[in-house]
């Protein structure tokens, strides 16, 4: 899959079918986002890959945005860790999840990316995962095959681009 | 250009050639970055694109880390707009970023990334660049052709990745 064809095309996806997501698939999707770059290459980030029906309903339960979890084969929750990059610990997890949405388009997989940092959402995750205090919750991704394609807009780049100042 | 190729590949720059950068392969990369998901694609960024040596000149004298931007023959300068969504501005510009860092090595050509926001760079840059009050300054991203690969690594799957629960 060609990255400009992939960041083009990629949609975001609410309705997923039931097809399990292979195991291979999943890693290949992870890996893109252990390869993202971040400051002083630190690494800022960690990934609880939630499959388990019942985790995955207590979550769509708790985010309003996501009810679809309960659906989607599969969620990667992505957490920024405050030890590894105090400064930059919010921010460069997302450059993990940019990697993740375009390969998972790549392997045909349609995802969905959701905030949670920040909201009354992020201590419900955070029981639910078990997740230790020193990292939060920055987002979830959801993960599945789909059957409908969807397009979208965009502002044009003349309302988003000056040149030399702004 | 493979997107899992483009993931797995690109790296750091900071060395440049002095080379000028296609207007056409800005306009792609700036296009790459128009594509980002964003919540409720409110698009909440603003991309001001640096060329004129005075002015990078200035902006790699206000980034400790940045000093590159002198030589880089294009810095692009990413803004999120508060007005535009009060809670993912400082987020979602970065879905951006990724893209654009993607579609840069995509067209042969080298990146890097360097945060801004929450530093005493950033009134700096402000300043520098004329940026209104409802926009902060996310972070900037040095442009151009390069002569030395470098290679990485980064943390093992195994240290990232949990299942289930954290």
């Amino acid at each position: 899959m060609n990255v400009l064809e992939a960041i083009r095309n990629r949609r975001s996806i609410r309705k997923y079918l039931s097809k399990p997501v292979e195991r291979e698939k999943l890693e290949a999707i992870l890996e893109a986002g252990r390869w993202a770059p971040s400051a002083s290459n630190k690494q800022p980030w960690h990934f609880v890959v939630v499959t388990k029906e019942e985790k995955r309903k207590a979550l769509a339960d708790a985010h309003p945005y996501g009810r679809f979890m309960a659906e989607s084969p599969v969620v990667i929750v992505v957490l920024g860790d405050s030890e590894r990059h105090p400064k930059y610990y919010l921010a460069d997890p997302h450059n993990a999840v940019m990697n993740m949405l375009l390969a998972a388009y790549a392997h045909d997989l349609g995802t969905c990316w959701m905030g949670v940092r920040d909201t009354d959402i992020e201590p419900k995750f955070r029981d639910l995962l078990n997740i230790p205090k020193s990292l939060r919750v920055i987002c979830c991704i959801s993960i599945g095959y789909h059957e409908v394609e969807r397009d979208s807009t965009r502002r044009q780049l003349d309302e988003i681009v000056r040149w030399e100042s702004y």
